[in-house]
């Protein structure tokens, strides 16, 4: 096991792969993240970076409200051209059905399996991008995406984008069960 | 696509599994966490949400450093014991081989494919949990992880976790390449 050093500039490890909705210039907008988890207990409080720049950005200020939504692998290529493509140059409103919820500026996305409607919590500055924190108020999904009232996440096949080959992922197979393989450790 | 409202209060997607490595009261500990991601491109900087009363914080506070280890499958008891077990019981510090890099206050587990140095940026306080934010100095790996000379997921092998099942996954299989296959929806 002989170590050695790799370009620090990287991040080579899987992530999770979400869709931010917001309301930009008075229609629904959708902007592609990678560098996105929870933050917090309590509340339930979700983090994803973004360039200082992004017009979605403009959006979330203004309406203090966003959309989380979570795609599956059907929807790759509507998940990457939404990260490749600005809505300062291109009308997104129309490549998604939009359903709201009980806020009513955080357009979701009607064919991704899970979908979260936030407020805005907190905007952290971190150098070159903003952390935008969201409280999740509001979570939906389908009933055929559960096995026994559960969500089951072999039927939710979301998409995983991993660095540095730049590829989109499904999850492969169950290793353990956390919170106890773990205790065959003790002594 | 009938959408239903579910429990608001969980996350489920899958998440990048951890150890964070410090040194606390002069001995290496570890501990998982699952709310971890890239924050920043320049620095790199990244984040880790870990609960207020962590032993590892302790460690981390005092020498402003720590270390980010990813684990593979094969690591996934010790992963899953590092997660469940506190430093403030357990002496974790014979768990694994550790080595040292340029930082000398940041402990790497030899057995993780990769591992970084980190110097803390910044502690944000984020309601239940605190986001521990650190700037990547130094980033390891191993040449059998590699193809062509960069670092290859299917060899890393690493451990996703998710809910509401909590669960460590492998990464399945990839569905299209980024920056690249949501062309086609150009218009």
């Amino acid at each position: 096991m002989t170590k050695i050093e790799i370009d620090s500039d990287g991040s080579p490890f899987p992530k999770p792969i979400v869709l931010l909705g917001s309301i930009v210039d008075g229609r629904p907008n959708f902007f592609t993240v990678a560098w996105f988890n929870r933050m917090s207990r309590t509340p339930n409080i979700w983090g994803a970076c973004v360039g200082k720049k992004r017009y979605t950005l403009k959006g979330i200020r203004e309406n203090k409200t966003f959309s989380v939504n979570f795609p599956n692998a059907g929807l790759v290529k509507e998940t990457d051209y939404c990260g490749i493509r600005s809505g300062m140059n291109v009308d997104k409103s129309q490549l998604f059905d939009v359903f709201y919820g009980e806020l009513n500026t955080a357009p979701m996305i009607r064919e991704c399996p899970v979908t979260a409607e936030c407020t805005l919590y907190n905007l952290v500055d971190v150098s070159s991008h903003y952390l935008i924190l969201g409280e999740v108020k509001h979570l939906y999904s389908e009933e055929k995406y559960m096995t026994d009232g559960e969500l089951d996440q072999k039927k939710l096949n979301l998409l995983i984008f991993t660095k540095p080959a730049t590829q989109y992922w499904t999850l492969g197979d169950v290793v353990a069960d956390a919170y106890s393989i773990g205790k065959e450790l003790d002594r």
